[in-house]
């Protein structure tokens, strides 16, 4: 389980520079977070569950039998909240770990990187609380939607002028 | 093409360890899952389609040429229904293949991430027969859907706890 | 930042080998592209946004006191012809960008591939400038549809073919 060799071979110089590998601090750092914000998305199809189960909001007749609604409902407030921030994550947080995953392969300053990762990710974590569990007024929302959608543009420009070369 | 050294230097010994590298039998299972899942994916953009084109239903009054339609329609149940299909690959599919990616980073239990990888494909292709192809009463969407889900999280908590330190 | 070692030890040999590095080139370029295209979809966010402004479509209660809009509203056709191109964005530049890292990682002919990468992703540039910008007259939004959907599948065919002994 353990890939980051010990001694100072010239192998292990070379392996070091290996960046999409634990040994690098930064993609130990990335997947802790990527499998936090996974794990959060998956909940936001239990959260649209939920809201279908209280308000007997099903799309399709199959699932009626469950809940004994008597029929298909669609376009209720509490169920579309959920849907509207779950199509929100897709837009933001699956760019946004493509998009760091490529940052680390760059090989960004090692302080700066973990800082981005946390940041942004945790920023998700707190768009998701303020849209979809407690609803608060703007500009809560905004803030931590804009606080990951800079820090995703950064990331890409970075990459961008590092393999400018590649084009 | 190939990757993987066959000597026995010290130097293979390390380049043994690059777990995201066709040298590893996990990352090879991996990706050959991956380019079914993905394949899958797309053919719901031709089942939409041909859904569209049956019943007439077009968004976009560009494409109201081809099928001689007279306006823009929405909401027709067969369309509607791929779509939600589509959404929910979308929602389940995309973590999943992101998140094994990272898993296998991790280096797991080389038999263990096989299993997973290839059980959780397979549930993902089963649930779109169900829900897209032959809509089947439930619990069978449910579970194939759970299948998928339960090994996201899984492998979410198997990294979460590997990366813990670099929190 | 830079991780191409440019002696020529062994180690060095098999570290040109790490096919996820920007040592190598294809990486370089897919790299590049990812950038530019997530990008790309974060601008689709901000077209939305402008969309909602303009016509004061907005669809959640706390939002509408910024643009003093009486009510929450939905269906604007504006809006949903940009929301319509980015979830087209979600089922394919997703897919074609994780198709895409998977294809490299099998270590593809350098040429081919970098062709591939950069045909693929203009044509998603090309996709949006003529669905969610200036709406054009079909075929255009067809052809630029379908050169991604058949670089992806072609891709994922190559990875099936090269990784199907680890089924």
């Amino acid at each position: 389980m353990d890939n980051g060799p010990t001694d100072a071979t010239p192998t292990t110089a070379a392996f070091r520079l290996v960046l999409l590998s634990k040994s690098n601090p930064v993609m130990g750092c990335y997947m802790f977070w990527t499998s936090l914000l996974v794990l959060k998305m998956l909940v936001m199809s239990l959260l649209t569950a939920r809201q279908r189960m209280k308000t007997k909001t099903f799309a399709n007749p199959e699932d009626l039998r469950i809940s004994r609604s008597p029929e298909v409902r669609f376009g209720d407030p509490g169920v579309e909240r959920v849907r509207r921030a779950h199509r929100n994550d897709l837009e933001n947080i699956l760019p946004f770990l493509l998009m760091s995953l490529v940052y680390v392969a760059s090989g960004p300053n090692p302080l700066t990187a973990r800082l981005l990762i946390r940041i942004g990710a945790s920023a998700r974590l707190l768009h998701t609380l303020v849209y979809a569990l407690i609803p608060v007024p703007q500009p809560a929302r905004a803030l931590a939607f804009f606080t990951t959608f800079a820090i995703t543009c950064f990331e890409a420009g970075y990459v961008l002028f590092c393999c400018i070369k590649y084009i």
